[in-house]
This record gives structure tokens, sequence and C-alpha cells, in this order.
């Protein structure tokens, strides 16, 4: 086999409208930003990936692919390490206070990763699955992630719905702000994708307001529905001890009621609840403390913060390792992540939960088989050489084209929060 | 591609030569023991291993290549999930007291796992180095390995000598019994191997002769060739303090001076050289507590041991991740695995210290390009597909039949031992 040699890095911003959900950092803007990367060879295999979108990360990534031109994409470990003598080392404080990861070096080194992966799938004949160790599972289960939301479909259409949406489309688009608006948001999108888990976007209301929730929930979905609720630390440690305590028998994991490993080593010594986390623990920096201090039950990998699919295997024989369960992530996105996220969750010995995805909130798509489909909650995986899906060049433009129109740089939950509540600010603990 | 399917799995017991080398469980049998495994596609493509030689982990592989004929090599994930539903869970008690590792279930995913990533090599048109991330160096450092041993070739020849035997070959027959003979071994491994690096196996003689043997090699090589001795747990707590201060400032590492991590941890404290072990943290089990007492600062893997490349790998993660240095353990072996050694010793991202090898004291060779050669103690990694060796079926059948002929079924240094020196016996704490 000729040894592929990469030519050639296109590097793409794009904007996928995203309806107005809220959260503990404040208000979806009517476009998710994402950074698409095709990386190109001299045989003309093109390889590719997304990442969250941001300026300093588009700028970052811009620099770095000049590092690797003409290099052998299965050469992973000295791509990793040219980037880290490159970078230098990123410090947890960079990681920022947001529910979502800042860090450049582990998004950057995760976009030319998985699009090498898809390359070295493609030229071998494999599915990316296949380069993690192969497949435990054929259908990588999912989770519903609910969110309170103001009423909107985002984009264009902003706080407007579109009238002539149907079934989950016009479910998607409708407010869901107390307890009977989130039970009808659940039923309307197990009914469209099968979930068997749901999960709770919290740290908006009140905590007893968030809690009523899940009781409904419960109510609605009875006991053999595992509930999950993710705060995403804005609550006080009695808080995080008080709501805990009342959720005890009712969750399947309380995910990051507090902020910080030694809040959430306390907090998590009170309450009978499994805690999961993707906010206290969220590098392999991370974990010393975390398994000193015992933190978190459960550890939510996304190969988007990890830096890669390979390094979030390696962080699965840590769990397993050190008695941690793990599950994943999720950041608004589509299809290409996605699949990607199958094959990670496919090639996981122990997966021990349903994973979160946003994309059902989403409704563009950028791979030319259109949006992924789930049955019973769950994904095919995509069996095809690589990550086995193809980019869609026009949906690609489109979707840059918003990008360019959108004036939007970077993710800023609290500036779209304004917009509607003047004088807003995020508050590292607000309940 | 065609998906290729495992058609046959041959196991072929070895009994290759091995010089009469003492340590602290005995003394080395004429003969060392492996296990040479091809499993073969319904393509006629051909993966190899070799693992230590035991009765029991022959029988253990017999019924281990029925669970996994018809399977694809590269669902290496679902191949150690049958293994361990079918071997069920073992304990650290079955590991044993020895130097070497006597669990069934890590040897024989090791053999089935390196077998598979041969085909896998061999079938993607890549190296096995390629298919751990890549290489992150072209040539793997070994160290010297120094033994107190009788005159003696091992074979045939038993304690004599071939008088035609030159150079490295005559000095690996001599008897080396006291510091000035493990100079004279040093200087000549070194002369032919030009390594760079020496270690001494120790706990064979009183802990004073030992320290003078380390004080000689440096007095001979001088402080920039970086020394170690390992006396395989068989010193007692007062002595590992007394003779590891003695070493302060002498050595790189002090390998396994104790038995057990809380014994290790406590003379750790005591000592100021970094302490390594292949006896007190074996597998991902002993890992939790290792880093909790703080047992060790260097953990030397072997993917016979540990399950695998892969699972080595995950290890060297693991080892950066909680502050350890990462090197390499071995056994008697030959280039089968000495070629797994390398492909993993070129991708371990964060390789600290040069690796250990006995192949210097073997003779044989069961591999078609005949024996590797060490070039300023580093072996250059195999640039072929797969691990880049082909088994020599002659050669193969040759030390099949000297397995047959020898009589040994597993490795027992303490009968050889009382063949020397009637009623000795292994103690698990000696000096």
């Amino acid at each position: 086999m000729k040894t592929p040699i990469i030519k050639e890095i296109n590097v793409t911003p794009i904007a996928t409208v995203d309806p107005p959900l809220l959260n503990a950092a404040g208000l979806h803007a009517p476009y998710a930003l994402r950074i698409v990367v095709e990386i190109v060879t001299a045989d003309n295999i093109t390889g590719i990936s997304e990442i969250p979108g941001n300026v300093s990360t588009l700028e970052a990534l811009a620099s770095a692919v000049k590092l690797i031109g003409g290099m052998d994409p299965f050469q992973l470990n000295s791509i990793r390490q040219k980037l880290m003598d490159a970078f230098g080392k990123e410090t947890a404080a960079e990681r920022g206070n947001t529910p979502w990861d800042q860090r450049k070096l582990v998004h950057i080194y995760s976009a030319l990763e998985v699009a090498c992966l898809d390359i070295m799938g493609k030229v071998t004949g494999r599915p990316v699955v296949d380069l993690l160790g192969g497949k435990m599972r054929d259908r990588v289960p999912f989770a519903a992630y609910l969110f309170y939301k103001y009423e909107g479909a985002g984009g264009k259409l902003g706080f407007k719905t579109d009238p002539k949406a149907q079934g989950w489309d016009a479910a998607r688009q409708s407010k869901a702000l107390d307890p009977a608006g989130i039970v009808a948001q659940a039923k309307a999108m197990q009914k469209e994708f099968g979930f068997k888990s749901l999960k709770l976007k919290g740290g908006v209301f009140e905590p007893q307001q968030e809690v009523d929730a899940m009781y409904a929930l419960r109510e609605a979905f009875g006991p053999g529905v595992p509930l999950r609720i993710d705060p995403n630390a804005v609550w006080k440690m009695e808080t995080g001890i008080t709501y805990g305590k009342k959720l005890e028998g009712i969750i399947e994991y309380l995910e990051d009621p507090v902020r910080g490993q030694e809040n959430m080593a306390r907090v998590r010594k009170q309450v009978n609840i499994p805690f999961a986390t993707n906010m206290c623990t969220t590098s392999f920096e991370d974990l010393p403390a975390a398994i000193r201090l015992g933190s978190e039950d459960i550890i939510l990998t996304d190969h988007h913060f990890w830096g890669g699919l390979r390094a979030c295997m390696d962080l699965g024989r840590i769990c397993q390792t050190f008695g941690r369960g793990i599950s994943m992530h999720s950041n608004s996105h589509l299809g290409i992540s996605l699949a990607a996220m199958v094959h990670l969750g496919a090639a996981l010995p122990y997966l021990t939960s349903a994973l979160d995805t946003h994309y059902p909130w989403q409704s563009d798509e950028i791979i030319t088989r259109g949006r992924f489909r789930f049955e019973d909650g769950a994904v095919q995986v995509p069996d095809g050489p690589g990550l086995g899906v193809e980019l869609d060049k026009k949906a690609l433009a489109v979707l840059h084209k918003n990008y360019l129109d959108s004036g939007l740089t970077k993710r800023d939950d609290e500036i779209e929060m304004q917009k509607v509540q003047p004088g807003w600010k995020f508050m590292a603990e607000r309940w």
C-alpha cells in the first residue's frame, strides 16, 4: 500500500441553525458555530472532522495545519507531539468556567486526528471503529437531551416558529419553560427518536422547579426510563446536598451539581446518587486529583475535548481501571461529529450509560447521506470505510455563508441571554 | 478490502537454548520454553506471536483458539471480551511469587492480539507500530541485561562451553559469580551490542556483593552509563533501606527491592532513588493501590503480561497521567517477541528508559531474517507490514523437537537450582 501523504488541509467555519435553548451559561444563539476540517492526501483521499467553532480555535488551526503538511496520517503520535511542542502545555484555567471546554490544543488535535483516522479507514477499507479495536456493539444508544427553551426555531426564524412544521420539528420549536413543557418535549422526542434515557439540562431555573421536572418525567415515563439532570455546576454546595437528596431513587445520575472536584467530592459523600462530570474532570491532567478526591462516579468523555478518539479509548481504560463509569458529553453538532461519536461509542469496551447528543436540536446537515436516523434511541454504526460519511460541499458552502452572515465569532450564551433579559449575567454559582 | 477471517490457529510449544543464568527464583533450565502462535486467515495470510511457555498456558490457549475461529482479526475488543467471558476474572494471587507472571488470560490475549495485529498490518500494508499510532522513534534503545551465571552454554552443552565460541558467544558461556565477572560480562556485551544502560539481575548473592558489583560497574563505565539492579523482591525491608541508601547517586533506578506495594512504598520513602517494578504493580487491577500508596516511580510494562500491545499503550497513557515513568520488562525470548517489543517501544509516546531484553542470552532464532542486530544498543523498527518478521518453519520444527526432547513443561528455576545446590529453596524474602 502506498503511504498517504497530507497534501492539503481545508478549514471551514460554519454556522448551523440552533434553537433558543437555555442553560446555566445563558441562551443558545440562533446559530451554533462549528469548524469543518478536510484533510486531502496526495492521492486525493479526503478525511473529514468537525469541532466546535470559535475564532481563536480557527486561528490556531490555521497555524497548526502548516505543521503537518507532508506527513503520513498514520503518524498520529508524531502529529500530537508536533502540536504539543508548538502549543505548549495548556492549563486547567484555559478550560474556562463555561459548560464547554475552551482549550485549543485538544480541539485542534481532535480535528486532525479524526480526519486522519477517516483517511486511515479509507485507505485500509475499514470503518474507524475497527481502528479503535473493533465493535463492541452494532448500535450505539443515546439519551434524549431535554432543554428548557424559549419558543422559536433559531436561525433566521429566531424566536419565531415555522407554522408548517410537523411532528418533532414542531415540538423542537415549542417553548418549554416548566415541568409540563419538559414532559411534552420528552414525549415528542421519544416518539420521534425512541430514546430510552432522558437528560435535562438544568441550572436554568430554581432548583425546586428543576427537581419538579424530574419528578414529572418520572411520573410520565415510569421507573424503567433512566433520568439525569445537569445543573452545569451552578448549584451551591447546600443546594447540591438538599436537592441531590430529593433526587435519590429518582435519577440514574446527577451531573455536575457543584463546581470543582473538591466540592463535587464533598457533596457526593452526602448524596446517594452516582455523580457524573464533564466539568470538574475534563482532561488527563485532572484525573489524579479526581481519583484521590473521589469527585465523580462517571466521566463523560468527548473526543473534541479530550483530544481525539484514541484518547477517549484511553480514558475508557482509565475509568475501568479506577472503577469509574464512562459515558459521553455533547455540544450542538452535525453528522460528522455524530459519526465519530458513534464509532467511539461502538468501540468503548465499558460503556455504562446512553450517550448525550444535541443532534435532534439541529436541522441542518453537511453530509451527503443526509441526517442520521435514530432507531429506538440508537444509531447504527456506519459500515463504510473511515467515518462512513462524506462531506456535502454545497451544504457546507451554505452553512459557511450562514457563518459569514451571522457575524458570530464565538459561542457566548451570556450575550444572547442579555438580548432577552437585559443585564443578565453568568454566575459560576447561581442557585 | 476483503475482511480477513480467522481460519486456523496453530500453537507450537518450543524450547530454546538458554544458559545457566541465576536469579532470585533459582537457575534457568538449559532450555527456555516459549509458545509460538500462528493465526491463518481464509486468504492464507499468517500472523504470528510468541509468549512464555507453560503447559497450563498451552492448554488454555488450545481452548481459547476454539472461541475465535471465524472471527475478523480487527475485532480485538470482541476477542478480548470473549476470552474474559470464558476465563473469568483472574486474581493477583494467580500471578504467583515468581519474577515472572503466571496468569493465563493476559498471556493468551497477548498471543492472539499480537498475531491479529500482524495480520492487520499485513492486510493494510502497514507496520504494527502504525497501528499503535505511529513511530515516535526509528530505533528503540535497550539495556544490557547482566546476570550472575554459572559457566556453560545451556542446551545440550548444559554447564559446558563450546571451545570454538568467539567474542560475545564465548563471553555468553563464561561464568560470572562476582563483581569482576559481572564487569567482564558487561564489557563483552557492550562491545557486541553497544548498550548504553546496564542492568544487573540481583537477589542472588548477599546484598553487599551485589552492591559491590554496581560500584564496580560504575567504576568501569563511569557516570554516563545508567545502572540498575533488580533483586526481584527478595530483600527484607531493612535490606532495601540499608542497601538502597548505599546505591543513592550510583544507579538510575532500583527495581523491586522488596515485595508488595505497601513495602515498596515504605522503602521508597526512605531511599532517594527512583523505584521501578514488574512485580508489585503488574496489572491494571494493581494500579489504583499503586497510585494511592506510591509504590514505584517507573512501571515496567510487558505486552505478554499486561495483555497485548494496545494494553501497554494504555498503560503508557496511565503512567503519563499519574506521573510514572514507563519502561519494559523482559523474559528469555526470541525474535517474534523482540519485534513486538520494538514496535511497542517505537510507539510509546513517553518512554523514559532503555528497555530490558534477554535476547543476547538466546542463540536460537525462528524468524527467516535470522537474529536481530543491535546497533549502539538499539534495534531498528522493522519496516515491513505487520511485525515485519516471518516464521522459519524449519527452525520452528527443530525447537519444537527440543521441547519434546527436553521433557520440560513449565519454568521452574527452583528445581534447576536444586540440581546444583541440593535442597535449595526459593524464599520470597531471602536477604
